[in-house]
């Protein structure tokens, strides 16, 4: 490492060096795994896919944070329906980040949905809806799937973008929720979640709950404004203080904000040779630094790559 | 639920209502799966095992965060015992967490470590140390298995509290890098850790770095004191700011403290009848809110309690 480079440059390198970033040392080594950054520097325009303005979500935050979440219609039509309708009528305009698990979620919407008294209406949304934790696989759903096996699925992979599972016994098909997932809450009752709270998970991915909830999509960009979060008192992260909550100033689709306030963005698809060459580099990574490569990968370990266009 | 309970009560009922939490809602169930709570109390007082000073960390943050670290010296004696050299010196007073990267891992000691002439000295600690990446599984190592499979590992389980891994073909184990967890970073040379650097997985548990590095302990608490921290740039999440750095005010021993500074806390031992309970609760959750439950639990997933005694 050069000791006269400046100094965030001079400290990514001995970082990268102290740990973990065989992208960064990898280049060096013509035998190594080729790097995220190379590998994504040879795709091709067609493997990436424009997030559609219809299905994503600007859910601003505090300090002009903005999340963005791209909602997938095909898992769960009337979640998301419901969710574009109170998104129209800006139900979560003034609602909140009201709970906060370590290692488990960040939950938002209307603290007090459960609550008639106090509940927001819910205008002219749908208050309950059928569960649509799970859907049938068929010829409609496109899956690349992952080899390596999982702890709780028979079969595992991706379609359009989303990690996913199925089991081939039942032809039940189910996105998993790994982190930055995003899901509906509900009661007891299977038919009460109708997305006036919905959560993403902030830790190990609580495969537990796997095809018990309906999940919507997925945040492409801003985990780390609610990863960040402070977390609210054990046991369940429900913050006690309603002053201790964070603000949604407001969530809109894309497609409703001027063209000035959108960002461009790309998410590489499932389906092509890029994706192909980036699982088989982080299944068997080798170099320098990595001197025992796993030869297998989780399906929550998988990367999806979203990148900005100008 | 009752709608004249107390704000705070009626909020964590309704979201317990509104999300997983099975603990909250299965006691009115005689068939549901028992809580965490209930199987807890049942324990007795020697199925749990206290914290040895000597083996414990204590790393204060700014405004009074403290985060407690569990040391394992079974697993990599070298490294533990390097730790402790620098503890005793005062090492880390005056470091920082200098890198946390979303979904990956927080980082901290010297930003400075791996810059000859910026590095803060070692005093008597070594600087080079011998990989204690894994250890022979003899019967020296208690384990409990789990027996649900694993995607990176021939067989994981649990020893002496903490998630390992194992390969009967080789008779080599390790610790599992789940979240929580406390490594050792390092350069691309296996002899480099040494200790003037430490991370915890702080997202999704980066398997892929099993047995690549020396795993030295747990945090057991304060997690939240690291979760939370702001992230740094992508990719590495290096703060390029120095000033961003959280700074460390001291890392003591237990027993460096006054006894009143001690907060004296029990881990149950993973070898005991509750913890089976435990783990088979998670493995198999029903009752109203689980309707299909998983039958499996991954490595990372199994709760490790903690408690505080006084």
């Amino acid at each position: 490492m050069s000791r006269s480079a400046p100094l965030h440059r001079a400290l990514a390198l001995a970082i990268a060096a102290l740990l973990v970033s065989p992208s960064a040392l990898a280049k060096d080594h013509q035998d190594a795994t080729p790097s995220t950054k190379s590998i994504l520097a040879a795709s091709s325009p067609s493997e990436w896919r424009a997030l559609e303005p219809d299905n994503t979500l600007y859910m601003m935050l505090p300090h002009h944070h903005r999340v963005i979440i791209e909602l997938t219609p095909e898992w769960a039509p009337k979640h998301v329906a419901n969710i574009k309708t109170l998104v129209d009528e800006h139900y979560f305009d003034g609602t909140s980040v009201y709970r906060v698990q370590d290692n488990f979620v960040a939950q938002w919407g209307d603290p007090y949905a459960d609550d008639p008294k106090k509940a927001k209406s819910m205008g002219s949304a749908r208050t309950s809806l059928p569960p649509e934790y799970t859907r049938v696989l068929n010829s409609s759903l496109d899956v690349t799937p992952l080899p390596d096996g999982d702890v709780y699925a028979p079969r595992v992979g991706f379609s359009h973008g989303l990690p996913m599972a199925w089991d081939p016994a039942t032809n039940k098909a189910w996105l998993v929720q790994c982190y930055g997932m995003v899901g509906v809450a509900r009661g007891v009752d299977p038919t009460s979640g109708n997305g006036n709270t919905l959560y993403v998970p902030i830790g190990e991915a609580p495969r537990q709950i796997d095809h018990q909830l309906a999940v919507v999509g997925r945040v492409v960009r801003g985990m780390q404004w609610l990863s960040t979060l402070p977390r609210g008192p054990e046991p369940l992260g429900v913050y006690e203080d309603a002053s201790r909550r964070t603000p949604i100033a407001s969530v809109r689709l894309a497609s409703q904000v001027p063209a000035s306030d959108r960002v461009k963005l790309e998410v590489l698809r499932t389906d092509s040779k890029t994706f192909k060459r980036l699982v088989e580099a982080k299944r068997n990574r080798h170099g320098p630094f990595y001197k025992d490569p796993a030869g297998h990968i989780g399906i929550c370990h998988v990367p999806l790559p979203v990148r900005e266009v100008h």
